[in-house]
């Protein structure tokens, strides 16, 4: 321990170290629930390449495990210490060092906030799509490691997407240049995507080249209430086989609906047991909602309202965004699942879900990115009560097994960390399985970079 | 050799063994010149995945190498043979097995022409985007071999995009399983991503989850002359930076433009030192067009001719499909290189090709899918005329150096196979160079699958 923190010093300003131990654990966890943290032995927060590199040199050295981290808003306990860790913070690399216009292309560091981006690139007339949630404080680092989505994704795609280079420090402290600057490239293997979405485990992204998109005009946004899930899933269903492409397209399921509504005083009805989000960035978006209103009225729906300008769609906006906070004042915890299915079985997923809320007796909310298939089942619970704790816990691995069965991902967007490690294993199989761990030790034969995440 | 053929025989029906010598160096190559190509032992052309697994099993047992092959229109010699080897050629393993328009998804076979899925999907109101020029013969295998691109990718982009999933058998005849059937998926590192361009040296790819997008509108394109490449780049990168998404955005140079009038008679102006084409494929192609029009006269356009119907783009688009046959005409043999610069570049990259022609005494016309800045010298040479052919692989050579000097990559959708071997390792510095090694260690220790293509 000396000896690492001296090892450290000679390399770092004093600044970029604490060890204060009342606090060093408030690094100990990222937002998931029900993972296990352990106490790092120092949080360092480098401000340079050359301060990563030496970090990951001394580590090399001396045989210590790092543990990477942006702004900690995962979900997975990616970003979760292991005892007597190296936490490696990069909220502190945080500039935007180019955005060019011509070329889309945005070159950044990974502790540059989401919607810091966002509003950087606005400037130039320019989008930055990937949208998780957590945008307002959740750092491009994060979104690279874990690989987020978020609203955007049924038309725009998620953060895979949008990379197309890194200079990543390797666990030895050597640095490496993936992929290019340029619209196309097809060099090699394709080891840019290999280090999206995995979890700080192959090595640190110290720089990242983004694809930028033009800013699309902005969205009007058109509700509908549904009878039942099934009939909501249907218009899901009949909008993407017609061939739109709405900017969103988000579905409340009624226990949603109703948390929103008590949380928000919206005015939502509490009989519908479905609420259907449909959003269109087009040049004519008024058109589109038209069209995608009578295929809802046609799947059944008892209610369309399209919104008339702007600020009407931001407030249906606002209560999609409520989901969360919004079931979470249901119980005193809450799992979040993050199961994406074809969409044609969107369907079964969620009558799959409420059949699951009812075998286990616990209320489950359910918001979606129904245009992706992708549902956030969220369980909600008291973890005081041991009984309800296992049965949160047996109800959020039915959900996962319910999203395998149906042909269907344990993860759309969140990713593994610790809470899904022995649902990748059944999701990948024994021999995917072996594969990924060679990877593993092709890029950190040590097992020093976040172990024990993934796998 | 005997013993390699009566196991292959113990699991193959007789029609999937040519092991006429008369006919197996047919298999021998693809469609790059100058690239090495040795003589197999035996082609295989099995129909089954089970027959895929043989044979690699087969080849695992007797450490005998395996090539595989598409329609070999390749133009980087992935395909090309090597001496005593098995050549796996996986055109009749050509079924779509599903088109799903609610998921827009196809599940296919390898051997699946381009052309093929296109017209298949096109008839549920889909579109398969990756438009290679050999669209009409080459296979999806081969696409998602090399990565392919084409004249679609600026605003659909590559293969890679498309690919969701994939079943592989690995060199000792395993069955790997992945990526996913949803439109979004981030479970563990992503290995299909990994195949994609991984030019048949990581395994074979059987069949393919691939995306699908709505039919769009048929295009309209208009064509805009230029008195210099430098205001033909100016357009683009004035049409870029104005937040335009054409369908596509195409350059010929005046060597081209000459070409083709000569070879299709197109009352195409020998004085246009370049032709740009723009097509749209919105709701609205003639507004697109008209503004887009106005940025290219802004530039300094000549001329500048909107097409009135799709009978009229067709037309231009037919010029810029005879590119490259009419570059052909020009000498006994060509190379085609694929340099891919950030599009603010663009003009650098025009300009030092045309520097380096001068400098080598040689023609190179170059045509170009301009909006993504990734240009196609093409070197038209006599390789009789020893000096001639010296001063074409150095041309050749001086232009990858120009691109990698302009923050550019060696190839943007060709791929690196055997032409482009020693490139590919100075792109890629010794760092990444060890890691993609480390890759196909993992997954292919004996080094049986495509040995000595890519490094």
């Amino acid at each position: 321990m000396d000896e690492l923190l001296r090892r450290l010093r000679a390399g770092l300003p004093a600044e970029a170290l604490i060890t204060d131990p009342d606090v060093t654990p408030s690094y100990a966890a990222d937002m998931a629930g029900l993972c296990p943290a352990g106490t790092p032995a120092v949080v360092v927060l480098p401000r340079t390449v050359d301060q990563v590199r030496h970090v990951m040199r001394t580590a090399t050295a001396l045989r210590v495990p790092v543990v990477p981290q942006g702004a900690r808003t995962g979900l997975s306990g990616a970003a979760n210490a292991t005892d007597g860790c190296i936490v490696l913070s990069l909220v502190r690399m945080d500039r935007i060092l180019e955005v060019n216009p011509v070329d889309r292309t945005a070159v950044v560091e990974p502790g540059v906030v989401n919607a810091a981006l966002s509003r950087a690139v606005a400037e130039h007339g320019l989008y930055y799509p990937p949208d998780p949630s957590s945008w307002e404080t959740c750092t491009i680092g994060g979104n690279i490691g874990t690989a987020s989505g978020g609203l955007c994704c049924v038309k725009y795609g998620v953060t895979a997407e949008y990379v197309l280079g890194l200079d990543v420090v390797l666990a030895d402290g050597r640095l490496l240049t993936t992929g290019r600057r340029t619209a196309k490239g097809v060099a090699g293997y394709d080891l840019t995507r290999l280090f999206v979405g995995s979890e700080g485990t192959l090595g640190i992204v110290v720089r990242a080249v983004l694809a930028l998109r033009p800013k699309p005009p902005a969205g009007l946004v058109l509700a509908a209430e549904f009878a039942s899930t099934a009939e909501a899933c249907a218009a899901v269903c009949a909008i993407m086989e017609r061939g739109h492409t709405p900017s969103l397209l988000e579905l409340m399921d009624r226990t949603t609906v109703r948390a929103v509504d008590r949380l928000g005083h919206m005015g939502l009805p509490h009989t519908t047991a479905a609420l259907l989000l449909v959003a269109f960035d087009t040049p004519e978006p008024a058109a589109d909602l038209a069209a995608v209103g009578e295929l809802c009225t046609a799947a059944g729906a008892t209610q369309v309202v399209p919104a008339d300008d702007p600020a009407e769609s931001e407030l249906l906006l606002q209560a999609r965004r409520m989901s969360l906070p919004a079931l979470e004042t249901l119980a005193p915890a809450t799992m979040i699942d993050d199961v994406c299915v074809p969409r044609s079985r969107l369907a079964d997923m969620l009558d799959g879900t409420a059949a699951i809320a009812r075998t286990y007796g616990l209320t489950i909310g359910v918001c979606a990115h129904a245009g992706d298939g992708n549902t956030h089942p969220v369980v909600c619970f008291d973890p005081a009560d041991a009984d309800e704790a296992r049965r949160a816990r047996e109800s959020f691995d039915a959900i996962m097994a319910l999203g395998l069965e149906l042909g269907g991902t344990i993860t759309g967007e969140h990713g593994v960390g610790l809470l899904k490690k022995e649902w990748l294993a059944r999701e990948l199989g024994p021999v995917g399985l072996e594969l990924q761990r060679g990877i593993k030790r092709t890029f950190d034969p040590l097992n020093l970079l976040n172990p024990g995440k993934l796998f």
